[in-house]
């Protein structure tokens, strides 16, 4: 991210076991819970769908499979997104940005993202902000 | 995100002092840092420019400022975007997702979002995957 130090510390090491290839794994920048968040958008009308977590575990099952696997916090298991739902997310590619904190993942989405119904997590959630633009 | 249950657990109490709106500090779910994921999009190319973090505090400055405020994780402090490289970010919206624990904020970027001078942090960084498609 813009302005942030390239030294900006690990916060957790790579597990050791880690199914990712090596460059991969050392470059991710992991949580506290050794997670990092990925961004899913829709790859071709560029919609941000959601944001979900993934350990190296998660990243490599998406990476490998055609499909998304996050990591849930709050259940602390996999979920692969759909299996359920039926609102499968088919990878097309996933990117690691410059800190490695971050993916970005673009998928062909089936249905709704969101599991109010929505098509994004983030649809008719606005706040209430103060707008900005240059002078 | 989907197939979260609605009742996951807020993993970080409210702050007593949120400079925030009490409904937003009340849906907010805090890492264990006290953050929140943060995507930033800009508003009219739809591309996904960066992800940050904030807290309640970030948060407000961003609603209320027309400038975007991260916390960062590295340097533990403030940084309002753009002020030592020029690249500015102008808020156009703010939406809290489903589950609390992202932002997308839809700004206006002057020049580059990343601080290695590409537009956006995951430009030229995508990593090798199988893709998948709907049989």
């Amino acid at each position: 991210m813009s302005e942030q130090p390239a030294s900006a510390p690990v916060i957790v090491p790579a597990p050791t076991t880690s199914p990712l290839p090596h460059t991969v794994a050392a470059a991710l920048k992991r949580d506290g819970a050794g997670l990092v968040a990925a961004v899913v958008q829709q790859f071709d009308t560029h919609e941000v769908l959601m944001l979900g977590w993934m350990d190296d575990e998660a990243l490599h099952r998406t990476m490998t499979s055609g499909r998304v696997t996050f990591y849930s916090r709050s259940r602390q298991e996999y979920w692969r997104k759909g299996d359920t739902s039926g609102h499968v997310q088919w990878v097309k590619s996933v990117a690691l940005d410059c800190d490695g904190d971050a993916l970005l993942i673009r998928v062909d989405q089936v249905g709704a993202a969101c599991h109010t119904g929505t098509r994004t997590c983030f649809d008719g959630r606005d706040l209430d902000v103060q707008t900005g633009e240059a002078l």
